[in-house]
């Protein structure tokens, strides 16, 4: 028998993407099952990387984020949802900040499988 | 082997909700794994009802959404996110219409275990 949760307060993600005091540190503000709602800023370009084992998803909440995909980018504008699709290789970037929500499984790194110093801290709330 | 699939275009998830004929008729957008994006537009008061397997997300697009929930009432504002833990009770309502995004399991039913006339047609996509 699973045991209900209590109810939370209704998250502002431009407002929680605001506290992170870096860019590129994704951050956890809720959780559905076994999947985590990240918000995270980003300047500059991202490692190019894939995710073998899950899609990602990405919903802009302000700014312009480009996401480099084997065809060529694709910009995603606030209030638009993006899904790479697994084993896609991939690269985020933006011209001047963008805040983002990503949704995928709790435990992915946000380097897939590459590494390296772009390499983030996971599980980390705000 | 998991054949990756082809990236697809951006989603302007408010658009999408406005292409919608009619209220409280959810729409798929996109996927991200066995989970589903859906848009909807509501006005009034939905039925109480649970998801016994599942949590449910909610993004407000436009409007407010108010979720009744045992222990009262939460109101989620335009860019807000909030996730209804599985098995709580709730009811779904605006006053006045507004655009939701809901992210639920692929085959999750929008009255959960209640069923009756307020059930929308499932895996309908826009």
């Amino acid at each position: 028998m699973v045991q209900p949760k209590p109810p939370t307060n209704p998250i502002n993600l431009t407002q929680k993407a605001s506290l992170i005091d870096q860019q590129w540190s994704p951050r956890v503000v809720a959780e559905m099952n076994d999947y985590q709602f990240k918000v995270v800023r980003i300047e500059g370009e991202f490692i190019w990387h894939s995710h073998p084992e899950t899609d990602e998803a990405f919903l802009v909440l302000e700014g312009t984020l480009r996401i480099d995909l084997p065809d060529g980018p694709v910009y995603v504008a606030p209030g638009e949802l993006y899904v790479v699709p697994r084993g896609i290789e991939h690269r985020t970037a933006a011209e001047g900040e963008a805040k983002l929500m990503m949704i995928e499984p709790r435990g992915i790194l946000n380097t897939g499988h590459e590494g390296g110093d772009r390499t983030a801290v996971n599980d980390q709330w705000i």
